[in-house]
């Protein structure tokens, strides 16, 4: 199962259908196009974004048409009989490049390249940006909930209570390839193969007469990871001891409780005092898991203080990429009937980059280094120094580099083969590694460097000034 | 179509079937539960939340199964073959009572009550929370739309791009529940039979050497409700004047342009010159829509200064709920074998009430005075004085009622016929306009007037004082 199973061609915004029927009336159906995708604010204040939602995308292409019923849905709203019968023998026929899912992409770059037939590429737009703004989102969040937490204890998502209705499916897949060691989704779980975990709410022991019996009860069902919520009543003076009785007499079988987890509360605090409790009562084996409105920054504080934590349990704050809610990604045509395009604007940095276009990634001594914006047509060999618009120009002589846009779907169909959630969630980790210090902070993240080509910023100042003239001309 | 078609058992948190496993095992399965869905805090600083999702809340619990690959599943990730076995034959068989979609509903009162034997009750908390949360966020921000752009001006989500991936179909539903008057989501337009619309992008415009003949190939196309976007080059120079020679040849064929939309730059000032310019040139008739991360403070305040926009177009915003992105609610146990439950908290206020209980609606001269959380057991015509932790008690003798909390889902059977979307949104409609002015404002709202019984609330003390002194006497 993947994204959309059904009515996939409906999976897109009213505009991109207009403007498909009113290209195809008009005759320039064929026209060929180009669009880039491409974000121009890295989310949570930071210094990178985590390329996800990519599989899901070239899956969800490969499964774009329209239906009998969709068909009928559409001419019921209006449109035009000749474009129901183009539509009805639709198929995304294009090509799309990216890098591969789990890379480290930066804000002005172009992160997916769609190349097509303008009415395919155009209708696509919305499905693409849902995708990759979403997960990309989520894996980056993911990510920098991992550099808090450091790589020894584990974060475990808590979120699909309250994640944005179904996006919670895919909230899920984007945490783990970010980051997170499992879910508390099960959906997620089967549909992505990742571990699934979860033990007792405060329910379980409300039920109860007597917290001691429901966590004696639950530990006899599940003696192997047993983790006892110990904050229903009081968690000091009640839910820790009635733990340590519990695990006292798991001990006497030859069993082990595995955890206690604190929900509420100062968490620096309640950490260390049932860390010494249960230390003193010989259970030092017995870990410590905490949850409750945690993010990236709590996260941080309380490890900074000393909490002796082994685990975080993290929901909304996850699972909706709070503060952020979403990327900002837009998905721009840069060039159409032979020709490079351009989207002037009132503030110049917004200007798109036109053409057909391709990222250059450089390192240094393994690190990444910047990324360079040229055109496809450039010699990489040829291209010494970026330009870039905050005057931050540098030069990449010498050093090691790698072309970050490949071809991942030809004539409509994947050319790459569905990848485990783990195999994305190592590339992250990789990605990650080979990133300087400096741009891993969780506030005020520096910007990476990025720029341009010489080629590509004469190219733009050139198409800037022309499409200037022609409207002072026409005056 | 409703909101998850398949493996539903398993749109649920670990921990839901881990517990429900451990009830099994236990021999507690029986045991009858209810459980309180409220959330805390009202969204976006305001005063109410429009209660939204409860459809797809009853058509998913009805179809809530394990089918035999769910069971493998669960299976192959260690659940005991005897509750296997006992949830393949499992259904929700239990009570449900809520409003009616689209009612107004505050902080701190039971907005949907389950009941039934407790594993049913217990496992089908993440989908009740997940579904409520998401939707009761969004439909809360259309409302909130909907009030700053008045009743005569249009808004229309545009969101779908930056929605929350899969979520993006339901916030579109909650969006027009909310107020709104249409949804760029083609998707969810034919799924919950709303109005799709939208016209063109900035690539039509682009894909074209020249302004003019992108807008008349366009208008010639959809001579009926042709927007056009004027902003790609120069929205006063080129966009505007362009539009302009459009509309008039449209005259001259006896059709009308219907609008022209701005998406950048400053909206009061490019408003107010393109007002002017149209009507100059005898458009009066031609109407301004405006677009680009617009909220509902945006909006009142450009309409505050003056500017002639006729309809909104707002995306991010409003589909991601943002600045909140999530709805706090949670779902706890308040009675479970006969007696009432509690969970203490560090917080006094933030310990739940106790016991089955409904919530009362007060009214005064056909306008909302407060509300009352009482026990479902207790006759309202004696309840006189409504008690709140902030000491804001209110008397209620003599106020019109009602009783929100009704019946809606029985032996897992949903009472509730579908309803249109048009008739919940009426429904949310009529529930603003019952709303005092002073609970509306868009910042700061006022807590709306919520309290309990003196009934409910003594009973609430005494459980307090019971379960403190377990634990001390266990010291």
């Amino acid at each position: 199962m993947s994204y959309l199973d059904k009515h996939v061609g409906l999976y897109t915004d009213q505009y991109e259908l207009t403007m498909a029927q009113a290209h195809f009336l008009q005759g320039r159906q064929e026209i060929e196009a180009i669009f880039d995708y491409f974000f121009r604010r890295t989310p949570f204040d930071g210094s990178y974004t985590v390329f996800a939602g990519l599989q899901d995308v070239l899956e969800t292409l490969e499964k774009f048409r329209y239906d009998e019923t969709d068909l009928r849905y559409l001419q019921s709203t209006g449109f035009h009989p000749d474009f129901l019968d183009y539509l009805s023998n639709f198929r995304f026929s294009g090509e799309v490049y990216a890098p591969p899912e789990g890379s480290l992409v930066f804000a002005g770059e172009p992160v997916v390249r769609v190349e097509g037939p303008i009415i395919e590429t155009q209708v696509i737009e919305t499905l693409v940006l849902n995708i990759l703004n979403f997960q990309s989102l989520i894996a980056t969040k993911a990510a920098r909930l991992r550099l808090a937490a450091g790589t020894d204890r584990k974060v475990i998502d808590f979120g699909l209570r309250r994640a944005q209705g179904l996006g919670g499916i895919h909230a899920s897949r984007a945490a783990v390839i970010g980051g997170l060691q499992s879910t508390s989704n099960v959906y997620a779980g089967r549909l992505f193969d990742i571990p699934a975990s979860g033990t007792q709410a405060h329910a379980w022991i409300q039920s109860y007469d007597d917290e001691y019996r429901s966590f004696a009860d639950f530990a006899e069902v599940f003696p192997k990871k047993c983790i006892l919520l110990v904050d229903t009543y009081d968690t000091l003076k009640s839910g820790v001891p009635n733990a340590i009785a519990v695990a006292k007499e798991m001990e006497s079988k030859g069993r082990k409780l595995f955890g206690i987890r604190l929900d509420s509360g100062d968490h620096v605090h309640f950490s260390k005092k049932a860390r010494e409790m249960l230390d003193d009562a010989g259970l030092d084996y017995v870990k410590i898991v905490a949850s409750n409105e945690l993010d990236e920054h709590v996260i941080e504080d309380i490890l900074a203080r000393g909490a002796p934590i082994d685990g975080f349990g993290v929901g909304t704050n996850l699972v909706t990429g709070r503060d952020d809610a979403a990327l900002d990604g837009v998905y721009k045509l840069c060039k159409s009937g032979g020709k490079p395009r351009l989207k002037l604007s009132e503030n110049e940095a917004k200007i798109i980059n036109p053409d057909r276009k391709n990222v250059i990634r450089y390192y240094k001594d393994q690190q990444l280094y910047g990324d360079g914006i040229c055109l496809q047509s450039e010699d990489p060999e040829n291209i010494v120094t970026l330009y870039n618009s905050d005057n931050d120009d540098f030069d990449v002589g010498g050093l090691d580099r790698e072309v970050v846009l490949g071809k991942v779907m030809d004539d409509g169909v994947s050319r790459v083969g569905r990848r485990s959630i783990d195999d994305i969630a190592d590339h992250v980790r990789k990605g990650l590694a080979a990133l300087p210090e400096r741009f891993k902070v969780l506030r005020q993240g520096p910007d990476f460097p990025v720029g341009v080509s010489k080629s590509l910023m004469e190219l733009r100042s050139r198409l800037i000034e022309e499409a200037k003239n022609k409207y002072k001309q026409s005056q």
